[in-house]
């Protein structure tokens, strides 16, 4: 059942790690994150030991279209910046009223989501759960556990664009840290309307 | 970190039997899909012994919009119709030139396409790997296990829309059975241009 040359993509994504043997991931480290975490005492204090791996995803290029569909895994690590738990950079679309979903192959975390008008909701990500972003929600998962990768697989229409800029500049309401040994939600004293 | 309402959706499917606890699939049973398997006659004993459920997934009702993922799971059970794998209907897109990604989390299988032009391709849907279906091509999930379920989690574009009609009419121009113990693929008799 070979084919030559096929118009369908077939792609490894391996459910434990989400890490292909065919396609690179775009990786984003600790420096190229450094304003976006509270401590930036902790923050710095790590980098200057280890400049460490936050997370990883992949871009499939699809073309830039409504009627395709960006897709691939995304796989944030564990740990800590100070009490903050590790995360993605988070972003908007560009189109900004359209949607996401998530379905989480492994790990245990949080998809913290907030829109213009100041709305916001954190759903837990964990194995066998769809999250659906609703159109218009800024979306960043955040790995709360200490051990294991949070592994998730996602799909949004091919059109929609990334838009980091709009939510690094203000930053996110809300930050999930450990407290008590537990993840909290609270407040970004950081914040700027 | 409890809200009282949501904007976004969080939807459990069983990343083993691809079954959720607080969803209801839409199922369908071999009498829906008496006219699809080639062999008549074992179509026709089987339905006299029991109408076995060959497939079923779900919808989740999303906005049909350009701007909404429409997502899921599809669980497609093990068995065969004279030497004919159980299969899903397969339908293309009545938005036609719109994708769809697959990846599968259990299972072993094949993804069966075919455009309006006749051509046609065969992918191996098997755990970790995404198959993405191309615009123009009409798809149709293939169990080839003895034993275990075909389970998928796919996402296409919310204004995609389903025609079963169009390709239930001409059927497909290939077939995947059972020959000297293993899949081939074979041109379908039946089929009408």
């Amino acid at each position: 059942m070979s084919m030559e040359k096929f118009a369908s993509t077939l792609t490894d994504f391996d459910l434990h790690t989400g890490l292909s043997k065919t396609k690179k991931p775009i990786q984003r480290y600790l420096s190229a994150m450094k304003d976006m975490f509270f401590d930036k005492e902790a923050c710095k204090k790590q980098l200057a030991e280890e400049d460490v791996l936050v997370y990883e995803f992949f871009d499939m290029g699809v073309v830039e279209s409504e009627k395709e569909i960006a897709y691939g895994t995304s796989i944030t690590y564990p740990g800590k910046i100070g009490d903050e738990y590790f995360m993605t950079k988070g972003h908007f679309h560009t189109v900004l009223d359209t949607a996401e979903v998530y379905y989480t192959l492994r790990g245990d975390g949080y998809m913290l989501m907030e829109n213009p008008e100041g709305d916001w909701e954190a759903r837990e990500l964990k194995p066998g759960f769809a999250v659906y972003v609703p159109a218009r929600y800024a979306h960043r998962s955040v790995n709360i556990s200490a051990t294991q990768q949070l592994v998730t697989f996602f799909a949004f229409p091919g059109h929609a664009g990334h838009d980091y800029g709009t939510i690094e500049t203000t930053g996110y309401r809300k930050l999930i840290v450990e407290k008590d040994g537990k993840p909290a939600l609270v407040d970004n004293p950081n914040w700027q309307s």
